[in-house]
């Protein structure tokens, strides 16, 4: 389930076709074209699950994404538990700001289908895919490198990356699961840079390690897109 | 008000001083020698704004942290209207982690001492000085670099960054507003690495662009804490 003109316009764009669609007489002004079922403010207010219902509200069906098998020579996200759908949602979002078109999900990470997770998406679940699948298995059978970050791991700043691989990141509290840990190649380390600072949110992780995998394709070769 | 062993640990830890401590046994076993009333499961649940009460409760008095003027060369945040508690929380987080010790808020950024914001930092805001000031002032009379986030900026990851400055961070839908975005000196983007990407969410790009001026300071000098 898809909320307001920005998610469920993005997943109409992407080609996701709704089961059901129910939008105010706004919304519909401006999508002449849709198939849609008219209903009221009120009508809205008792089916959504937003505190503030933006116009629209879709139900999709859930997508089948199929893994490619070998994997592609690219880089891709493994989420090993992550459980807060916050966290989830934004971890969708940097993927698809940093162009990692695919992230595999432990069975025991949050459902990136819940509507929580969708909103806070923005949209970006349009254009990541989701494969729910058993992480061990999936890092025994590839040749791509996989990376971690983990405590013990050596700072990102100055380990080599390559452009291709699995960058495995863990539970919000527990971090990375020791059978998931035992097949991690390369340790990353995200430095503090004082000695007091004890954690960084999962997210927040996620945005610094991409960030630091992608500028590493930037420099000899310049790879932006504008 | 801080919750949670954590977060009041790290503020006493750090000097604060609590006006008000309530406790249950369990936290007082660990702390013997700490002045505090006794308070039941019951009566903790009653005052407290967590939905899972963390053992003790605190009231802090409000810091005074006091600006040095001229300001020391080193590395600033400044909010220019950050207004979701999550995010202001996050952003303390990430500036403790990256060794950042001072932020400047705008008057209309979101209140750093909500119970919400104090939580979020998980402890860093009894590292980080919070000053709520006139930015267009501060920036109009400090000589150092003033660095801020803009849809027309350069790439970060290809400009020269200072060890040095001011980094102004916008607020959650308009970003920097158009009287401090006339001040900022040096305009920076953090670019997308596809063309669908929309927008990152504001401690998102905090986290990426303190990762960027931090880690220009490893190289070729190794600045490491360990």
């Amino acid at each position: 389930m898809a909320e307001g003109p920005k998610v469920v316009g993005d997943l109409i764009e992407c080609g996701y076709r709704p089961r059901h669609l129910y939008a105010v007489e706004k919304w519909i002004e401006s999508h002449p074209d849709t198939n849609v079922i008219t209903v009221s403010e009120e009508e809205l207010k008792k089916v959504s699950f937003l505190q503030h219902p933006q116009q629209v509200l879709a139900v999709f069906p859930i997508p089948n994404a199929d893994m490619e098998r070998p994997l592609h020579p690219q880089l891709y996200l493994a989420l090993d538990g992550v459980q807060d759908p916050g966290n989830l949602g934004t971890i969708i979002r940097i993927a698809d700001w940093f162009g990692i078109s695919t992230i595999f999900c432990s069975p025991d990470t949050a459902d990136a289908w819940n509507p929580k997770v969708v909103q806070a998406t923005m949209g970006s679940i349009a254009r990541v895919h989701i494969i729910i699948t058993d992480l061990a298995k999936l890092m025994q059978e590839t040749t791509l490198p996989i990376y971690g970050t983990l405590l013990n791991g050596e700072s990102i700043y100055q380990k080599t990356l390559t452009e291709e691989g699995i960058i495995v990141m863990g539970n919000e509290g527990n971090g990375i699961s020791a059978p998931i840990r035992r097949l991690i190649q390369h340790r990353l380390l995200i430095p503090p840079f004082h000695k007091g600072a004890e954690s960084l949110n999962v997210a927040i992780a996620t945005a610094i390690t991409c960030s630091e995998f992608r500028r590493r394709g930037l420099f000899p070769r310049e790879r932006f897109i504008f």
